[in-house]
């Protein structure tokens, strides 16, 4: 069996059996836990109504006089449990840490919620348990709070992590996707789409040659950086997880009232990522991100925030991909490296389940 | 078939199949999320001397600089979703809030992380996610951000919740067990074992007229109530949760070096509780609450103590039910109906998995 063709067969079959609208009704699908509009359209009409919330997603203040506070909170599902470049446990405080990174605020601290299957070899836990600990001494936040739940065999996948992370703001500049205006420029921190392809080589056991490596990493040296250094010239930043660049740009759009476009060849995808993409017919700004993030800001420091992120490891190959239009009929667009102009589909479900 | 036919040999195999520490050195068994000894030995022993924190269970201070806020976080596995009494939304509200109120905070906000198996009806989602809104309108409390993963059909049991809750405490008076002295007084806020038997009884289909009925409530205006009437002169509280009352003080003799005696003759236990205990031979003292939480105070507050509980619908039938001792051979003793005093063990997995 050629793993390639069966992957070619399964990512055929995710297209032909991606939920229309129409089945979708009655039960949840994978789909809208994937990061694309179906999954924004599964939280905005259906459980934020319900909560009777503003909303529930990403890094939040904490009201009620608690102070300039943020807090966030996500469950790590990723298949397989390691992945060249990371684990879930290092992805599981990564992740958190950046969605504050991103909202402009350091972390403090994280809780742990573990789900475990029964039956799962101690020497896993423990490796994915060191990676949580390594990932935090890194980030210099500390685990305060957990929860340990094993449930039967069959009743969960091996592990489950959730971790939510308190943390505070660093300025009072509010970083908001609504301040993002016409003639911003659009910056990625680094080569797209690693995330995804390298759980996808993992476990279709691919076997490429260079093995693509996820980007997991803690991102908030490179956002605090460029916060202290652009102040309120940085409109806007976002980690481009499930969904990818398209999913970030697709929500920006929507909230600033404004279009994206994108310039093909500014765009940086390592060969690996573009060899697997073309391979199996996906676009790399489709695809999961987990140490890499976009950022919107003012045209007149576009020079520094390069300079500022190509200062810092994890954004070394920052670059400036686009640029903040009047809004148009296309949202997001994208002029192809032959100078083609053509409109970014907002992503519904995700090709590529279960990667973070 | 008969239910109860069904149940009796499944508590067999369960107690048969108890794990020996044997047994439970290579792979992750139910019993070690189950509360009892193997739990605290479970995290003491492996989680925290990886990730190098001082402890990881309950609500605990946020460090740094954040002020006097607390964090707590729990992950809801229980089975079935729904129950006499509650529901896996309720009580990942409750649960939540009431580890804050135990510590002595009230809960600012919490966030809400699901993880759903692809193919969860929407009716039963819906359903799960207008008791979180009652619950936390109920309990003030805002649920501020989310987290929503789908993962493939198999992958889960249909639908897990996490939720963290951040609280501020309400006094400088710092609750802990470490502070119990010899003399005190135990108190329980209301009949115990309702949440376990009522779950077991859904579980299980057992018909049981009248139906046995989780206590799942929210505890924080019982809670703050005491702590506002008492002061110093309340020790400790604690939700008697997984491994039940029985935990509870097996943890509170260990942290104060003393013992722990009970009356069972006071000990409030309802008739259908009573009932399915003695026909499953289990004791009431290791089943599981959700809404009902033990207490210890300085004996010249008992009085007191028991007059604000009662004055609360979730305490009304508070009750002293022991008190502290120096320490003994024994961490947990009861004198039973008869007189005579017996040992209480600690629990070492509860036979009733998942009901929280």
């Amino acid at each position: 069996m050629n793993p390639i063709n069966n992957l070619l067969n399964e990512a055929k079959t995710l297209y032909l059996t991606c939920p229309s609208e129409s089945t979708a009704k009655d039960v949840v699908l994978l789909a809208q836990g994937e990061g694309g509009r179906l999954m924004r359209k599964f939280i905005h009409e259906r459980i934020v109504p319900i909560l009777g919330t503003s909303t529930i997603e990403d890094a939040v203040r904490i009201p009620n006089g608690a102070g300039e506070l943020a807090i966030t909170t996500d469950s790590y599902v990723v298949s397989p449990l390691f992945f060249p470049g990371g684990d879930m446990g290092s992805l599981a405080v990564n992740g958190t840490v950046n969605d504050l990174a991103v909202a402009g605020a350091e972390a403090l601290c994280i809780t742990l919620g573990l789900i475990i299957e029964e039956g799962l070899p101690f020497e896993i836990l423990d490796r994915i348990l060191q990676s949580v600990a390594k990932a935090a001494r890194e980030c210099g936040v500390a685990v305060v709070a957990g929860d340990t739940k094993v449930v039967p065999r069959g009743a969960a996948d091996k592990l489950f992590i959730n971790t939510t992370g308190v943390g505070r703001f660093r300025s009072q500049t509010h970083l908001s996707c609504q301040s993002i205006q016409e003639g911003d420029i659009l910056l990625v921190s680094g080569p797209i789409g690693q995330h995804g392809v390298a759980v996808l080589a993992a476990r279709e056991n691919l076997r490429l040659t260079p093995e693509p490596q996820s980007d997991c990493a803690a991102l908030h040296h490179a956002c605090a950086a460029l916060l202290d250094a652009l102040g309120g010239d940085l409109r806007a930043m976002r980690d481009a997880t499930r969904g990818g660049v398209s999913a970030v740009l697709h929500e920006w759009s929507e909230a600033s009232h404004s279009s994206m476009k994108l310039d093909e060849s500014k765009i940086p995808v390592s060969p690996e990522v573009r060899g697997v993409c073309e391979l199996l017919g996906l676009d790399p700004l489709y695809v999961a991100n987990e140490g890499t993030f976009v950022a919107a800001v003012a045209p007149a420091s576009v020079d520094l925030a390069i300079e500022v992120l190509q200062s810092h490891r994890v954004s070394g190959s920052a670059k400036a991909i686009g640029c903040v239009l009047r809004r148009q009929s296309s949202p997001v667009v994208i002029e192809r490296m032959l100078g083609v102009l053509q409109p970014v589909d907002e992503p519904s479900g995700s090709p590529l389940p279960r990667i973070c």
